[in-house]
């Protein structure tokens, strides 16, 4: 239903030739570390550096007026005092660009005179025909067409992943974790104030946008309630849609407030809108991130049944109670296997020192041999009542007992266990004492479509929630 | 009033003499490893490999039977089966030994036969004037005397903070992440079945330890619930403890059931009995060690109001609302600052594009140059209503705008203001695309007694822990 903003937003995310005003030749100015990150991220279009110095910078032209640019221009990129910003915006009208963005702050977030220039701000781009991205905002990340997030020259992977950030900071961290965890973004965008495009218009597009296909968003609030309600009511209903919501007390609304001059409504409203709408709802930057990784890497999931296997290494016993605990808190199912399973957890493990019900502590393979730690981890996925295997691997602990080319050698055995069949793995590897091996460990899971999360609840509260998103769907 | 703890668990904490039952030549053996442990480990005093085959171990000489072992043995570690178990400890009664310890497992967590046998050996222990450790466990860890976690080398440096578990597993890695995060550790106890030792005993010998200040507990269920109750109350009035409970829900408590044989009695009825205590409760590990780090690394601070800064490199808006939101919704208060701290601010900062508020967003000293962000701190911290500074930094984002060498000078400036002022400083650091750096500033950061956690949350839940214990203490 929102197929027009396809079209649209070509220009935005697809931009032929973009301007960066308030460029000089001071390669440390904001305007051109712009200009810098859009060439190092290999920006395959024209970028012209505009800016009342003239000169060049990073070996192009600075134009003293954006007037003076040839040719057409679809996007431009604003570093300039907001004192400025009238007179540009005539300049934009004149050249007929399509959209602006405004990296700019010192608006509505100040105070009243901030909202009246918002305001005028608006109406030129009515009358010139353009859109306005911000301001206060870093505005688009596009890795297919090589645009970075924000001024700085950072590009992780294409992928699947959109998102909509009120908060440039928030944008920044969800790419650079994106980068760390292997979550690749379709299209990202930070639009600060919003006062011409907001979040409701960006959800539009990533719902209708083919190469997305799950969306995540931080909102802080907005100006027109029952339109966001409206868009995330329909954006849900044909793609996963994660929602973290921030001012959700007091204090953070009045922080929303200053930030970007938005008015944050309760809690208890928004958690009611979100659930109406069939919308997930996160509660920081961590359950984000890792909703957006389960939801990539585990393609529309369908399922509720999990099996725990703990104790690679040695003292198993407490991660299955504490996993017991932890899962069941958050809605998982960790249902009996099979009695053919357990018969065969038996031979292969024995009695003594370890725990053949799930979680499956299988603290006694490491006296057996790994050959029998990888046929019991292979009949407990073939369980016919299991649908996905959650493993807890502590790098340090394993470390101590085996060689580093052993513990490789475990993860290489997960690895080739998910490509051969299809149901998901998933790795719970907390931090500890051996961090480079257990950061190398973590890539290649990840390259091998296991998501890995850093403690037992976050990988139980994203397991939940896919499960519930497919189940309910 | 635990004080005749003190002696009698002396030769068990501070052993002179160390006899490892199971040994052989064959170091991949359960005994021998435990013999190489205690080797690599520095043990000071004299180790006695004994084990049926004779020969030598890491160049000591098998004795095949305790009774031909020379001299007094304070403390005995059993690796053999439990078939020969019974016999052994006739041995230990004409050897008067003091403590053993048996990683043995297959008792009372296997069933009736086992928890009969273990009936068996607590009557020879009576009768023979000794204690016993577990069955099923890692017994004792203690840095000071050179006593490594379970059958491998590692040990950390020594410390303040005892712990006791009844999960072996769960030792090993609240040691590994201890190293990782300099928790430093007096004291640490892996109990297991407890069949004679158990929580209690430990916990009131911690209670009176002169090296131990702070006790951390992990806890799957008792056989003497009374008994524990006056315990857990009597030190909780001597020492901060904090208890992490097991077997909460159903399935947890069936598989402490599994593990360690013991009946775990339901959620509430524990934490009411913590609570009225005057206990600490913690829900998982990442809690147990974030709590136990704010303690030793705060040592008895009172205080509730925190400032939160933000936005060190850019866009700390976001961080504001959020950190705001999660800070208040865990109980933390965030005063208003002082006009004076605001003018300064102001002056400092100005006032486009930062928020001069608490939180304090200092996105502008980055185009203004460190020498304002540093008195911008200070002013933030020496303001009289602020009586701790939280300061959240993406050492990723850092490195998009800054030289490594100016990260490490803002993080010295971190370690310097703490150093000159009584106020604590914590950091929070979360987890992106550049961990080999974030871990490196982790280390500086935490030799410098800032304690660092990977998100806001868990950062805010350990600050309120300690400032509800000291304010209402």
């Amino acid at each position: 239903m929102f197929e027009e903003k396809l079209k649209e937003f070509e220009p935005i995310f697809y931009p032929k030739t973009i301007a960066v005003v308030g460029a000089s030749p001071n390669e440390n100015k904001m305007g051109s570390l712009w200009v810098k990150g859009f060439i190092s991220a290999g920006f395959p279009g024209t970028v012209h550096p505009v800016g009342s110095t003239g000169g060049t910078i990073c070996g192009l032209n600075i134009f003293p007026n954006l007037r003076l640019v040839p040719g057409e221009v679809d996007y431009v990129v604003v570093c300039i005092p907001r004192e400025s910003i009238l007179e540009l915006l005539d300049d934009c009208a004149a050249k007929k660009v399509k959209a602006v963005h405004f990296f700019t702050a010192g608006f509505s977030e100040m105070g009243e005179e901030g909202r009246k220039l918002e305001e005028q701000m608006l109406r030129k781009a009515r009358q010139g025909g353009f859109r306005i991205i911000g301001p206060n905002c870093i505005g688009i990340y596009c890795p297919e067409s090589r645009i970075p997030c924000g001024p700085s020259p950072r590009i992780g992977a294409s992928g699947s992943i959109g998102f909509v950030s009120q908060s440039g900071g928030i944008a920044d961290k969800l790419m650079e974790v994106g980068i760390a965890r292997h979550i690749n973004y379709s299209k990202g965008i930070s639009f600060g104030n919003g006062i011409d495009l907001d979040a409701s218009d960006f959800l539009q597009y990533l719902a209708v946008d083919p190469k997305t296909s799950v969306i995540g968003t931080y909102l802080e609030g907005t100006r027109n309630g029952r339109r966001l309600f409206d868009t995330v009511k329909e954006v849900a209903k044909s793609k996963p849609l994660i929602v973290w919501k921030g001012g959700r007390t007091e204090a953070g609304a009045q922080a929303a407030m200053s930030h970007t001059g938005s008015l944050a409504s309760s809690a208890a409203i928004w958690s009611a809108m979100l659930r109406q709408a069939g919308a997930i709802e996160v509660q920081n930057l961590e359950e984000l991130s890792d909703t957006l990784l389960i939801f990539q890497q585990l393609v529309s999931w369908k399922g509720s049944n999990v099996a725990i296997v703990g104790g690679l290494a040695d003292g198993g016993g407490g991660i299955s109670v504490s996993a017991s605990d932890i899962c069941v808190e958050s809605g998982l199912k960790l249902p009996s296997l099979c009695s053919k399973t357990r018969i065969g957890l038996t031979k292969l493990l024995g009695e003594v020192g370890s725990i053949l019900r799930n979680p499956v502590d299988v603290s006694q393979a490491r006296r057996l041999g790994s050959s029998n730690l990888f046929q019991a981890m292979e009949l407990v996925l073939e369980d016919p009542v299991i649908e996905l295997l959650l493993i807890q691997e502590d790098i340090d602990i394993l470390l101590t007992y085996f060689s580093w080319e052993e513990v490789k050698g475990i993860n290489n055995f997960f690895t080739e266990l998910r490509s051969k069949q299809s149901k998901p793995l998933v790795v719970v590897s907390p931090p500890g004492s051996a961090e480079p091996e257990r950061l190398n460990i973590e890539q290649i899971l990840l390259e091998a479509s296991i998501p890995v999360f850093p403690s037992m609840e976050r990988a139980a509260k994203a397991i939940v929630a896919i499960s519930r998103y497919y189940s309910l769907g």
